[in-house]
This record gives C-alpha cells, sequence and structure tokens, in this order.
C-alpha cells in the first residue's frame, strides 16, 4: 500500500491492459438458474449465495482485469449475514490481486464521515492501536453535505494511499432533477465537479492524477467529455456501458491521451451476461462462459473504440 | 405494523408528551470511563461495546421517548461484528416499544435503491416468499440522484407503512457549498424542498402528514421556519439541537399549531452527557444518570419553549 492510489491503479491497468470494472451487483433474483437453490432457504443461505456468486466471478475475471466494484446495497439487503459474505467477498477479490471499490455512496459530517473513512478506507480504534476493517482500495460518496462531508473521507485516504470517487454526474434518466440545475451560470455537477478538482489538488500522484475521483454516466457522453476536459486529472468512474445503453463510443471521449483516465463499469452486462439472447443461445446453461465471453468482448470493444487500446501494446 | 408512519408516530409522541429523538452514535472513544475494558480488545469485543451501550442507552429512555436514531456509521466501521451489534440493538429498541430511524443516507438508483429499502424497510426475496431483514420504520436518505434515487424507498415504505426523511437543509456549517446555490430564483434545498412535498402527496395518513419527512437542520432557523411554512404537511427531522449550537427557541418554528410535525434530535448531548460539566459535576461517575437528567432536561426546554409543550398536556 505504499503507493498512491492512483498508481497502483495505473500500473494495474497497464499490467492487464484495459479500463474494465467488473461490477458485482448480486440481485438474488437474477442469480443463474439453480445457484440459490444450492444454498438453505434462509436469510443465512441467501448472503451465502451472494457470496459464493461474487467469489465464483472474481475467480473468472481476475486475471483479465485490475478492478471490481462491490454494490453494498445487495448485500445490507440481507443484514449481518450479508455483511459476512460482502466482508468474505472483498477479502477474496484482494487475496486475487485485484483493486476493490465499495459502492456505497456513503456521506455524513465531521466525525460521523470520518468513522465510514476509517471504516471503509483506513483503521479504527480497538484496543491501544488501530486495525483495518474493510480496508477496501476506494469508496464512492456523495458530496450534497459540502465540504465537511467530503474532506473527512479524504484525509483518510491520503494517509492510507486510498481513493474516493464523489458523485457528480449520474447515469440515470432523472439525474438532471438536481444536477442540471444552473446557478450562477453553470449546472450543480459544474459546481460539484469544481469543488473535485479542488478537494484532490493536494493529493496528486507520480501520474498527476488526484485521489479523489468523479463519478460520471457514460449515458450524457456530451456532458463526459466537458466533464474530462474540464478535470483533466482527475480519474472518471464511467457506469452506463452496456445495458443502460451507453456504448464505447459514448465513452471514448472519457480518456486522456494516454488511454487512462477513466475506468469502465459493467455489472449485470457481464455478471449475468448469460440472461442476454447472443449469450444464452451460445453458452446455455455455462453462464461462466458467458461471463467470461462478455468480459473479453467488452475489452475488444473498448480497445478497438476508445484511447483505452493504448494500454494493450 | 396497520396504521401510516405518521399517525402511528403521532400517537406515540402524545403519549410520551414529547418530540424528542434519542440518537444513538456509539464513538468508542466517547464511551464511559471502564466500558471498552469489559469488553475483548479485538473488532468483535469494541462491537459487542457498542451494542450493549446501545442496550443500556435504550433502557433508560425507551419509557420517555417515542424514537431513537441510530448512526450506522459507528457500527460499520467495525464490519460484520459491528452490524451484528446494530441490529441486536434495533431488535432491542423495537423489543421495547421505540420506534426506531436508521441514519444512513443512502442512496442510489432503481433495482439497486429497492434493495436498500426492502433490506432495511421493507421484505427481502428468501425461499419462496418475502422476509423482513432489517426492518427499521423509517431511513435517511439524500436525494442527489433525483426522483429515481427516492421513489424505490417510498413505493417500499409506503407498502410496508414505514417513513423516510429526505436530506433537504443538513446543519453542518458548509452545508450550504450546494445546498444554497441558487437555481431558478430559489436554492437547491428549496428545490429538493418542493420535490419532496410532490414525492409525499399520494402517501398521506389519516393526520395529512406524508410518509415522506425533510431533514432541516436547527442551526439554520429561518429556512427552518421557511422550510415548516412551504411544506406544511412534511415531518421534520431537525438535528442540530445541543452540542452543535442550536436551542428550543431555534427550533420553535420547526412545529405545527398542534406541537407536532417536527421530530429533534440530540445524540451527544445526551447520551455523552456525562462528559458536560455541569453533568459531570453532579452525576461523576453515574453516567446512566447523566443520560437520564439530561433527556428529561431537553424534554422540558422544548415543552417551555416550544409548541411541542402542547404534547405535555
Amino acid at each position: 500500500m505504499s503507493a498512491h492510489f492512483v498508481d497502483r491503479l495505473f500500473a494495474a491497468m497497464r499490467r492487464v491492459g484495459n479500463p474494465v470494472v467488473v461490477g458485482i451487483d448480486p440481485r438474488p433474483e437474477e442469480l443463474p438458474p439453480g445457484f440459490l437453490e444450492r444454498f438453505p432457504a434462509d436469510q443465512s443461505g441467501v448472503a451465502a449465495a451472494l457470496g459464493q456468486f461474487g467469489r465464483e466471478i472474481i475467480d473468472i475475471v481476475a486475471t483479465h482485469v485490475a478492478l471490481v466494484k462491490f454494490q453494498s446495497a445487495f448485500y445490507e439487503a440481507y443484514g449481518p449475514p450479508g455483511f459476512v459474505a460482502l466482508h468474505e467477498t472483498v477479502e477474496h477479490a484482494k487475496r486475487m490481486g485485484l483493486i476493490v471499490i465499495l459502492d456505497g455512496k456513503r456521506n455524513d459530517i465531521g466525525s460521523t464521515a470520518e468513522a465510514y473513512a476509517r471504516g471503509y478506507l483506513g483503521k479504527v480504534p480497538i484496543g491501544g492501536s488501530f486495525e483495518p476493517c474493510w480496508n477496501v482500495d476506494a469508496l464512492t460518496i456523495n458530496a450534497y453535505l459540502g465540504t465537511e462531508g467530503v474532506t473527512p473521507f479524504i484525509k483518510v485516504a491520503a494517509r492510507e494511499n486510498k481513493g474516493v470517487f464523489v458523485l457528480v454526474r449520474t447515469s440515470n434518466r432523472s439525474a438532471g432533477d438536481f444536477q442540471d440545475l444552473v446557478a450562477d451560470g453553470k449546472p450543480l455537477y459544474r459546481h460539484v465537479a469544481e469543488r473535485v478538482r479542488l478537494w484532490g489538488q493536494s493529493s496528486l500522484g507520480q501520474e498527476g492524477y488526484s485521489l479523489v475521483g468523479a463519478v460520471v454516466g457514460a449515458t450524457y457522453p456530451t456532458q463526459l467529455a466537458e466533464l474530462r476536459a474540464a478535470l483533466p486529472k482527475v480519474l472518471l468512474l464511467v457506469p452506463g456501458y452496456g445495458t443502460q445503453g451507453a456504448t464505447s463510443l459514448d465513452i471514448a471521449s472519457a480518456f486522456d491521451d494516454d488511454g487512462l483516465g477513466a475506468l469502465v463499469n459493467n455489472s449485470r452486462g457481464i455478471t449475468f451476461a448469460y440472461e442476454r439472447p447472443a449469450y444464452l443461445a451460445r453458452f446455455g446453461d455455462d453462464w461462466q462462459g458467458a461471463v467470461r465471453q462478455a468480459l473479453q468482448d467488452m475489452i475488444d470493444d473498448l480497445a478497438a473504440n476508445t484511447p483505452a487500446g493504448k494500454l494493450r501494446v
């Protein structure tokens, strides 16, 4: 953990040759046929199934990508056993050499924000010392509460060589309800973006990038290009590829000249590829084969149609 | 659970005669002297201490107030054992007849938001049926993602007779960084407030109040009065009393003519009252006595200086 988050990340992206983040959002209703039935039909059983599914996904993708992103909601929904499953899956991802983003969109102020930051990114007080507890590499956060809601996360991330991703322009249809409101001549999301730039200025790595990244949806390509230009050394975490409708061409503008600077997430489109007609026809019950192929197809698509192709050399 | 959330809530507030929410934010560093030392000096031990502290607080306050609010961050920071402690403490609060708010400020979209909503407020799929998992009465949420980030919570809350509280104007100093930006002639927090009013219109209880409440800090009394007027049948959850500097006079405008419509939270000021010089001088090592007295003092203060006094009759 001795290197800056983005320096570690870029090294890993160069090693695997792509900017793909495999999103693990284990919706129980979408697990492959028969998967849930291998576990007891109770709360702990479903939680164990979510854990096992995530670990099997990780075993398939670990040598091909640099990162995975866990959607906390699906684990939290099953209570304490859900968190046990999340923790075990995070540990498995780290053992397999993956960088782990927890998508929790946490937000609070002062010592409460610090508790989230210490818990997920840093160390918590235990006895007379401090020990890591979740120890993920990066956390998504929501900045509605302003600077006091963000700086505790940045402080802990800087100390621990971890990262944060602030929601700036999300990928959903109603994202603009508030994010597009225009104040002082620019939309709210640009105000948040400007703060992200400022918050990150004192925490640059050797690659020149800040540990404070931004979440910017691929489903709004014009705004994605605009934000790449406005935030030249800010890492963009880009959801929306695939299932949500964005294509590699929509995402091309998210990268810097070296093919770096953007992480492209795909959750359902990879983990539940077996549901998509093209993969179903080819792979049938072999959901793992569908995952492997969907991931390779995404990697190839980004390499062919975005600057991320430069990572492949 | 057969009555609308606000109807149940108002009945409970009339029964106890006050609008106080005891906030349980178990910072390990602030536990009474010697408390942590009763538990093993490891992650599970600290988590168990947080659970025990919450349960002892509940035993002191349960006959005096209608609600408690748990700050999720302090439990989450200790990983799966922290969630076990939170779950056990929530269960204890419900057994003691308290209405439980989970302060998690959750936010996401679509089926992910639905997973949070089902998990915390509703029921999750297990085997062929649906079962409650956390089963709290209300959850705080953050609306930065727009309507799609809020309606899944409202839908589940409506079905289950639960409530949500949307962050509108928070109590911290930097709240205005984004919340005060003026678009179309009014600040962002008023745009969020207007949506809160609209989102709640189809879910009114017999008291005329909506299940969609708003978080509005007591530390901005002018805006609190303004929002009470703008949102006449929206429940306000008001943090900031006491430790954060707001007084009962600042909060008086948050209530409706019946002394209802507002919930006043106090966390540290009650649970860690033993740290405050006045209570320390009087109670010394008896931290439970300090809790009891600080709660009574707050109840009396609100009764004397706000319309909530009407609840006492």
